[in-house]
């Protein structure tokens, strides 16, 4: 016998080879997932693989122990040095000796999958874009005078096929002392350019580096920035973190910044400042709790809507201000993270900004078209995300629509009178009994309802200070359905609700859900200003959906996804009694999370992706909410919380509302409605 | 008639064309080269030409005088504003009414040739990298949400078929005003990558921008830093300028500037500093002089020696100190000129660095290549540039090669006992009367020689300073031809040469060319050291040239090209006289001027020329003087002044160079040579 048959599980793939040939040279020929950055030189372990023995009936094949050839020295010097689980050998070193099934077990493949918490969500194939390369390189010769990085250039297209490369001149600077400390073998960090350009060198390190290789997926928001650290190798998300956007003393919203920007020359180029020097704060916490240095931070995706894109990149946002709302560029953009002042990453790391789909539909919204698929989908998908801005996405394999939508940062807690963002003590989730409308709520850091045995103690570290956005959208939902809230948002007296806790604040009422002001602490309210706010963003985000509807001729979707501070913390439940979706089967609304930043994970990780979602941009029709007649009608014709839920079969299964009617001759509400238009 | 017949000059293209078809549209359609940045809108001017009307018997027609439609109020419009020749038309407003010739003045050509003072060398065919384009971009729209650059990019797709763009964020930065304030019309400035990536664009003005586009071709020395600042749409030289390279302080030569970089920790990050500031100064004080801004110098294009590459890249040169004298990067660099810390001009600015052709033979050695195109040559051609180090290439269309020889700065006047830089007051030409043995001289600044009427008081101003490297090398020459050198190199005593002015120093003698001592000026002499330095330098220069010639197989070579100090400043005939080039008909012992700026100037002026000078420096072989036992040999062998001319025989026929021999006891050039070795 002068071949023996291969059979790699668990893909399957099978082949002859010649007697001795390596188990990583038969993968490879046979396209095989299996991971090498040394090439084969048996010093990076990356190609462990598992031999099986014994009988496979399935493929109608005995492997004999002796099918591949005898444990030798490097493997018994990598186990000594680093440890090898029993029964696995490094395909570089085992020899095929005859017939074999081989295992290449999930962390010997490169484009191994990562598990994602959303079951609904495709999974995220490991295929970043940038990786390890061990080379050898030939040394220079007076006879063949070329460069050093030329020589390097030969040596990677020769071991690893790569066509091109280019390096910046700190590289060059660094080229030189590598190769004579490596003795002629480097590890390279490429980064792979998904448009073809040559690969780039971000990095380079004498003989085999085996330090780490990391990429930051950010979700740049108006009213937060969160980062989550991703291990490029295995695609986990070793730590994630946020931080308050620190442009928020700039303006709470979008608008108000572009206003900043308007009226204050040179304003935009502090937000650009702030916002950077933020991102960078935000790098440097993160990495330095991972235990990871600057210099293992090779690439991040940043997702974000228009505004914050531009103020970014240092472009001045004002004609995002007014229509018709022109982006400096659309395009996704491929950047030297320096450009950025992203100091807090490796000199060389690179940015990836996705694409744009209009002035007011970002890259987090294409974040969120990748991470959800709309596009992909059989059934009529609604997909919402929420943040101070909604962006909403409609559609299914035959057209996909985008809006966004101006909700303003109400559902995150912002301008809200007792609002405060999601930390310890916030409230997070709340509940009022319908007969005696008494309240019971939970706070953030706090596994205890407030009603439980316990629960005092267990909040004296944290104290409760505030609500939060999820917290105030179910106390407005809670305080509608126990009755204590009219159709039109009006909060009832004691006299009217029966309860004390509704108590007069200036011409209107306020319902009071904790009161520690006696001894000094907060209390907190949801005030007559508070249910305005969350009507009106409700309102905004129920018209965005309802306009694309419109546009696509339907009624009814098939599924909702929600998205953002939504799927975090927002129940769907409380979201249907506020009327902040349009009617869909309950079961069929689920929660996918931070889709965004989702989004801005599988970029990161799959470097096809990218290409991926800028085609798929190019084909989502954009709808513009600002310029649509439509939109102001739905906008106005949704600011009820409606007594009953007729156009809400599904939770009417659920729920009932009383038909409850204050007294509302202040015509607050009316005035409210007036300003903001 | 429906059609007429359009025959352009002088390129003679001929075409049939409908009534009405307007002259550039005729001109584009034939490929004839008309210029034009407004795309003909009437506004730029750039197209004009000249209708010849009356007999054409060479063309067997007949132009009428309506042949072309009437002169319109564009061009009226434009001859009252800016002025038009007289018979001059617009090509974009003259419309073809009937046959007609149409001559295209050369300042309407794009690829216009620039004459070069060089008789023998190619001309420059204009074909810049960067050029204007005036484009009219489609306004944004809320139903088509593509970005301003997006558009931006179709507008130049569609109106130029430039096929894709790039920029960088500051570009986007000025995108939004420029196309507003200009009403969507707005002037780019486009740098072509001559590898086919995409135009990157490097500034961009409201309207039709009229203000200038420059470039500057800068020929990096060790010793000397100049520049030429030239019109990138005429390819006119407007100013040149030189300064001594800053980084003299670290070290005369190249060898002691690596050995700087060794010493000093962080001494490498010092010099390159050093040389940036260098360029800047001399940039700015150059674009001051010329009344040129910083915004309006688009690129650069560097030529130097290797050490000087890697200093100015920041990369350390400590490799080019010792076998095998390996580059960091050998090929061509595109870089942006910002990276090289190069602010002294638009931000966007781009720099290209020729490619070196080895270790020894950098950037500088493949400008002169591209000046002098050796590898076109019929015959074969010695290529000699002489600065602190000597580029020799020798070849002809079947082989090129190349080697760089460590002449030292005796050639530039350095490390000579009155040696000076090229100043006003410096001793550039010199004879000595061969009977009386007196010098007369002139100096830098002053047309008049020594001995003529008038001289004193003409150089009352600058003085009498010293000597620049070409009068030494005539001083030395002179002095053997009269007889007060030996062929040693030994300089003989006032006794037995029969002169006051050899002068006893030391255990040698000087030869004193001026002395104002007395009037406490300085004392100008030739002394033994400086004899020796420059045999050194000699003997180096030829033995490099002698080792090419071995290499490829001849005695003799065909012609000979001087190029740097020489083509400037030394004659041809003392260069002989010294030995420093081999044998050849002085006839065919041509100067090129600065060859290695010659070179910069082509890669500036055509940008295809980059790509050719890439594809021939891969073609040239180079040879290392280091590791050849034949160069110390020719080294070695080179170091007499030969009393006879035999091996000059078309020398001989200007010169006898006397027999004469003093004492050389003291074995001072032996000495010399030990400690050099």
């Amino acid at each position: 016998m002068s071949d023996a048959l291969v059979i790699f599980t668990p893909s399957g793939k099978r082949g002859r080879f010649p007697l001795g040939t390596p188990v990583l040279t038969a993968a490879r020929q046979l396209g095989v997932d299996l991971d090498s950055v040394c090439g084969g030189r048996g010093i990076c372990s990356k190609c462990q693989i598992t031999p099986g023995y014994g009988e496979f009936s399935k493929h109608g094949l005995t492997v004999a122990p002796d099918a591949l050839s005898d444990w030798n020295a490097v493997e018994q010097r990598y186990k000594d040095k680093r440890g090898l689980i029993d029964g696995r050998r490094l395909g570089c070193q085992a020899k095929v000796m005859g017939n074999v099934v081989i295992d290449v077990p999930p962390e010997s493949q490169v484009h191994r999958q990562v598990v994602r918490k959303a079951a609904t969500a495709r999974a995220i194939v490991m295929d970043p874009a940038t990786r390890l390369y061990f080379v050898e390189v030939q040394e220079p010769d007076m006879h063949e005078p070329s460069g050093d990085f030329e020589r390097l250039a030969k040596a990677l297209k020769r071991e690893w096929d790569i066509p091109a490369i280019t390096a910046g001149l700190d590289i060059l600077r660094k080229l030189q002392p590598a190769l004579r400390e490596g003795a002629w073998r480097v590890t390279v960090a490429l980064h792979k350019d998904h448009r073809d350009g040559p690969h780039r060198v971000l990095d380079i390190w004498p003989g085999l580096y085996e330090g780490g290789l990391y990429g930051l997926a950010i979700d740049l928001g108006s009213t937060t920035i969160a980062a989550h650290l991703c291990d490029l190798r295995t695609g986990e998300v070793v730590l994630s973190s946020g931080i308050m956007n620190p442009q928020i003393r700039f303006g709470e919203d979008l608008m108000s910044r572009v206003s900043y920007a308007m009226m204050n020359p040179g304003g935009d180029v502090d937000m650009t400042r702030t916002v950077r020097d933020g991102m960078n704060t935000l790098i440097t916490e993160l990495s330095g709790e991972a235990g990871v240095t600057a210099r293992e931070i090779m690439e991040t995706v940043i997702v974000c809507n228009p505004v914050m894109h531009h103020l970014l990149l240092g472009i001045d946002p004002v004609e995002l201000g007014q229509a018709p709302f022109a982006l400096a560029t659309s395009d996704a953009l491929n950047l030297d993270a320096r450009a950025l002042d992203l100091h807090a990453m490796n000199p060389d790391a690179r940015a990836y900004l996705l694409p744009c789909i209009a002035g007011h539909v970002g890259a987090d919204a294409a974040a969120v078209a990748l991470s959800e698929s709309p596009e992909t989908s059989d059934d009529l998908v609604l997909v919402v995300d929420v943040g101070t801005n909604a962006e909403i996405l409609l559609g299914d394999k035959r057209r996909v629509l985008a809006c966004s939508s101006p909700t303003g940062p109400a559902f995150e807690g912002a301008q809200i009178s007792s609002g405060q963002r999601a930390a310890p003590g916030a409230i997070e989730r709340l509940e009022i009994d319908p007969v005696t409308k008494e309240p019971r709520f939970r706070v953030i850091g706090c596994e205890l309802w407030s009603d439980e045995p316990g629960f005092t103690e267990a909040t004296e570290q944290t104290g409760i200070t505030g609500i939060c956005g999820s917290g105030i959208i179910e106390a407005v939902a809670e305080m509608r359905m126990a009755g204590l809230v009219d159709p039109s948002g009006l909060i009832g007296s004691a006299a009217q609700t029966g309860t004390w806790r509704c108590q007069p604040e200036g011409r209107t009422h306020a319902y009071v859900i904790h009161d520690a002001s006696d001894a000094g602490g907060p209390k907190i309210t949801v005030t007559q200003g508070d249910i305005r706010a969350i009507q009106l963003a409700k309102s905004a985000l129920y018209a965005g959906a309802r306009l694309l509807m419109d546009e696509i001729g339907t009624e009814r979707v098939d599924r909702v996804v929600l998205a953002g501070a939504f799927g975090a913390h927002i129940s769907p439940k409380h979201a249907m009694v506020l009327g902040m979706i349009p009617d869909a089967l309950l079961e069929r609304v689920t929660s996918a999370g931070n889709a965004a930043g989702t989004g801005a994970r599988i970029a990161l990780c799959n470097v096809a992706a990218r290409a991926g979602i800028e085609e798929t941009v190019k084909r989502i029709h954009k709808v513009e909410t600002a310029i649509e007649p439509r939109f102001q009608e739905h906008f106005v014709n949704a600011n009820a919380l409606p007594h009953a839920v007729d156009s809400f079969p599904e939770l009417s299964k659920i729920v009932t509302l009383p038909d409850v009617s204050f007294n509302s001759g202040d015509g607050e509400g009316g005035r409210r409605k007036r300003r903001r238009g």
